[in-house]
């Protein structure tokens, strides 16, 4: 009853360069309770994509009429390519027992967070961004180049404080562990004293 | 900077019959950066127990001073002895880089909460909660008896909301495993999307 079954949707948000693709294939293998999501995408098939495997490849007049029917939990286009996440096949993982994958980013998140509040957003940061925020208390003698990556990598750590966690990925094993744990976390989860 | 070391109490309540003693001396064992609050108390020292490891034993009347000089985060009287954590072994022990073990009842983990707020709260249940809570809902067709222990079980429940986490110690491994996933999890956690 109280402690029972939980499931939920756990996004995994990240800039270039935190070996997220990596990082969600590991998390997979190693955790049969985690599905992942399978996005709908207007994008052609490369050669050795599936569908329904990869993608769910569907035309764009079709995607049009999802996007107005409210099929997306969330939904963005990039370089002229329309992706989302279908709310059908997200509820039915979650009926049928298990937490699901997502990699997406921080608009997607953001969305997928409103339509499913239970979701758990982890932000996955690059070992260099750990660096670079030690770097920001001391910043006075630094050159204009490092301040630039430094303002960029401040913009990017006031998005991190929105996620529920963080996570610096310098050991991928590690990585997957802590994400197992947050998962394991959640699900004992009740209230706040 | 973002995901730097936390260190914060981790609290464990349980009613009786829940297993708690054992649980902790297997916790401890388990996680080296877990450490054991010391209690401070006013009751006679056992044979087998030693200062500064099992309690600190004072005097009632140092005991009162303690109080009135508010050197505890929390203090109770069981039986005409009085027993205290003192603020600052537990601010030593997260200072030094620990996280805290703390085995206290229900106004107990209150009064630390309000001390510390990061404190995690745990409450741990005994096997026989969960299936008390299963009969709750078809509670009808159950003897007098039995609706007595579900009454009682049902005030426990209501506590337990408001805990952070509440685990079912059905099987001590896994129980001291899912207290290392909440530490680990709470270590990770910023914010909330």
């Amino acid at each position: 009853m109280l402690c029972k079954e939980k499931h939920f949707p756990v996004v995994l948000v990240a800039p270039s360069g935190a070996g997220k693709t990596t990082l969600c294939k590991h998390l997979l293998m190693k955790t049969p309770k985690i599905k992942p999501s399978v996005s709908v995408t207007t994008r052609k098939p490369r050669p050795n994509e599936v569908h329904g495997k990869d993608y769910y490849f569907i035309s764009k007049d079709t995607f049009q009429e999802w996007i107005e029917a409210g099929k997306f939990c969330e939904w963005a286009e990039v370089y002229d390519n329309l992706y989302g996440t279908p709310k059908e096949k997200l509820t039915g993982y979650l009926n049928q027992g298990s937490h699901v994958l997502l990699d997406l980013d921080y608009q997607g998140a953001k969305a997928l967070k409103r339509e499913y509040p239970n979701t758990v957003s982890i932000f996955i940061l690059p070992p260099s961004m750990d660096e670079l925020t030690k770097r920001l208390v001391k910043r006075d003698k630094l050159s204009t180049e490092t301040k630039k990556r430094l303002n960029s990598a401040k913009k990017e750590l006031a998005k991190v404080k929105e996620f529920d966690y963080a996570i610096i990925n310098d050991d991928i094993d590690k990585t997957v562990e802590k994400i197992n744990a947050i998962i394991i976390a959640e699900e004992c989860k009740v209230g706040g004293l």
